[in-house]
């Protein structure tokens, strides 16, 4: 299929790759020329604006937008939706939060475009093993889709395959899924990355207690130096929390087991706080995915007010303030 | 009565005072003769040791232990336990673990002494207003210590009264009861001192969401840069989450409604630590008592290696660490 | 002041007779007319729409709309903002989220009306005692609204009072604060309400635990058969975790220390939901106050399929699936 | 190596298997006899006590102790080390608590006998795969063991190596690690436990959100009825959240994605608890570790008692109990 690639960051970049790879033409625009440039050497159709961009396409044209979430995004998919003719199909491939999909898709769909959201996973990976996907939007638009979507996917590979699955949907053993309306392929991707900040915080905590056994006011016999390089190195290999979260921490612990080049401060890109909000709409208790948020927003403070209130109130029992009867 | 107090710090002598104004007698040691001589001048009988306390009492002999929890208080009971005599009573007033009071009641009893733990709140204002004090140990032996629990206790009082409470045991009204067997006065203290971590984790958190919201990150509209000293008073008159606590954090806020003066490094004294084991012992879900005291741990950390962790596998991402597949 | 009461529950009602004991006269309309007529028995000028309420008020007319929140609150402000004539006031004294007020404020700036949002504690005891009020909106218009706020607070009344807060508006020590702009006072009371959902957690949690201690789980010299009620009263007296919430245990322990007529299954109210979204927004981890929110979304619960998933998790490690190598 | 098994229950008789299969010799016990006979069969060395079994070792005599923690454990270690004679070995393969550890390294040293403790993962799998073992004691009675651990371990195999690991300890990469003094091995595999229990409870929240999303409380275009077996197969499949667990997760979706057969009534087994203890000594916190042992003794409980308590307080508002003023 011929389709245009919006956004020729690293990830929209090597999304046109994988494309081409494919037997796919790619139409390739980025705000930024400088980007489409060594794209277009790459074999790349060079688009100098979107409406040149949908004018390489042949109807239905297809649009994936892989641009920054917010306003790059929001943008970006406002003026196409203006340039697409009806049958026209705007994707977008980014971080979008689930509801803005919903109204966009409703927008679109008022002009007769459609709109699929696709939560992508698979980082720098991708180009080499795929992306996984997870797909929101009409069926047969994204049936349509199929080959991009096959082949952007990782496909079956040598992964021991999960018995009881004869009967199902394989695009879920090649690594990509139809799944739901508007708006949930989104929201899969985004409870995916609550679940990530809760694993990576799992490990983090238990690799902390394992640090603070050297501390020097435990009791002798109970003070262990452990070697924490080693300790996830050997964790990968055949014990239940192999992961490959687990590989990354031994590949960084390996280099340095001080971590001594890493701040503490941690980010959160929005898909935590949104993953909680959707839980409390279906009352839905997360009391590992909120704390492992809090765990960042906590490590970005260097002191909190919280902190100073409890150390006013200790203060305060010396006697200031008379007791209750 | 004629007892002894065993440790004369600013507890142990509030203590003494207490009893006599009440009309008792009392017999003070501190291993500080330093601490014992102003008291002598109110009327204290001052000892020069343990046994010459013992030597001053008269049969069967009360020992109040006012001490540190740990050493301290371990080494005097041990210490007392080979001076009494059969009918000999140990009273532990001080942050006992309850498992310690269990093990030194059954040392006691071999040798047929008493031992008492009381478990004692109300700070410096307990001079004043009494002890709110929470009693294990046998019921005989706490029935005859009774006029020095009612004496220290604040009484009734002019607080309103609890219906329904006619036919109870009024001793709670008057603030002290006999809990149950030896080390559940220390257990039920250990519960009162976890809960108030809980209750002061809550009002910090609620402050600190007070404070954030004048953040320049949010929208114009929806910023507000609240008085807090206000705030904190006008729940104290009328609103559900009235309390001494929070009377505590209006006088604080009153005097710097920026708290500069407090570092948020926040110790805690192991009753919480403890009501957590005792939880998990009962296999009873405490997120909010745990989380109160893991919030003191973080804000004594200046950064955590779990943080570093995060840090490290969040540039993992990046692609150093193949993929699964 | 001539002012209306736009909603006649137990709440608005009491509000009128509020008003009148403090001599102000009220305008009451409630679309239940039955809810009417008894109040002018006691004085309310009874009003049989919300045109014939506005019809009996002196200019500026003054509206305060004490409904449920969501629709019957949102509803009748709209109504009210097409009666009203510039330099009227609507008040909102439920529970309104207060991005609304935010949104309702500037709506009804464009036509001229004033709009003011009231956070109101203080439940039953309100009408003898005064209510806690937190208020948002212009400056000038509160303070023309003083007499109002002035009657329906508590007043200075007996509580002993805060030192350092003489050079302070004394509005806080008499019950109620102007807090901020449009949405401040709802804000405020927002947090509250979050605040008091961990309070009561902590006290939850902190039985739960004495509760448990009866257990015959436990060795025999660690299980206590603990009196609550006992234990409630105590803790009221003296104790550094004296409380109104504590007051309420007590009582209904009282009354039955099994609380064997209530079931475990806790509702929320919004507030909870809303204050943990205020926190994310600012960053501010707020582990105590989200896990109280959650453990009332568990309460009602009678399974959750997150425990089923765990069993199935550790069902499969029997076998069923390839370890990793 | 000739070694002796003490305790054929699956997992000792798998390692039995595994050491034969490895050229070592093996003599088997198991106080039931029944247990003894099949492995004979397979070229186990019968023993008919642990005197028997003593007596067909060459000297050192190494007892490889494969029994439920607790009393099995304990008493059998007891009545090894009275048999066993200065420069013998006893190993503790089970889950025992590392401070149990401690005490019995020191109480085996004082005759002369070395201990051994080695935390083993790998379950059924393990006979196949090979064990992931952590083990704690003297360097150079590990060191004489290393034939024993190098046979039982995975080994290289053939999954990817971690870069920079070349001067490293090379056990690691072969599946097992000298975690450091006695307990030390123990200590490590009961905090890859508690991470487990962290990683189990992510997931299980996530699942529980996208199962919740179906709920007809949402608005119609925010409510999707996700497939989850889908989902689970997707994420295993190039995504960042990879993971064994996750397979589990996936296998037994594909069988039931209603998981119908399973109560969520979910045990912890101790490692959990003692990983809450071990961070609590160290001062670090572990809101995730806690919250997923919370949330374990929360599915096996119908009612709390914390909750009905919530519901009291909540009653209590109506107006039984006077207001703070």
């Amino acid at each position: 299929m011929r389709v245009s690639v919006i956004g020729l960051g690293r990830m929209g970049a090597n999304i046109c790759r994988r494309l081409m790879r494919g037997g796919h033409e790619v139409v390739g625009f980025d705000r930024n020329q400088d980007a489409v440039r060594p794209l277009v050497d790459e074999g790349v159709i060079g688009a100098a604006s979107l409406e040149d961009a949908a004018a390489q396409l042949p109807s239905p044209r297809i649009f994936w937008v892989m641009l920054p979430a917010g306003a790059p995004t929001e943008d970006t998919i406002a003026a196409l939706s203006a340039i697409a003719q009806p049958g026209d199909v705007v994707i977008d491939g980014g971080n979008t939060f689930y509801k803005d999909d919903i109204r966009r898709f409703r927008e679109c769909r008022e002009r007769g475009v459609h709109y699929v959201d696709v939560g992508t996973s698979g980082g720098v990976w991708g180009l080499e093993r795929g992306y996984c996907m997870m797909i929101g939007g009409d069926s047969d638009v994204i049936r349509m889709l199929d080959p991009i979507f096959a082949t952007l996917a990782p496909g079956l590979g040598t992964l021991s395959r999960t018995p009881g699955r004869e009967a199902r949907d394989d695009r879920a053993e090649r690594g990509y899924i139809h799944a739901g309306p508007a708006g949930s392929g989104h929201f899969v991707k985004m409870v995916h990355n609550g679940i990530e900040y809760g694993l990576m915080q799992a490990y983090a905590e238990g690799f902390d207690i394992l640090k603070g056994r050297a501390s020097d006011k435990l009791p002798d016999d109970e003070r262990f130096t452990l070697d924490l390089p080693d300790i996830a190195e050997v964790w990968r290999r055949g014990s239940v929390i192999a992961s490959w979260l687990l590989d990354l921490c031994a590949y960084e612990l390996a280099g340095d087991n001080e971590l001594a080049r890493f701040s503490g401060r941690v980010a959160d890109s929005g898909e935590g706080q949104w993953t909680i909000d959707a839980a409390m709409e279906e009352a839905v208790p997360v009391n590992v995915l909120s704390a492992a948020l809090f765990a960042r927003y906590r490590s970005r403070s260097d002191e909190r007010f919280a902190d100073q209130l409890l150390s006013a109130m200790r203060f305060g029992f010396g006697g200031h303030v008379e007791m209750p009867q």
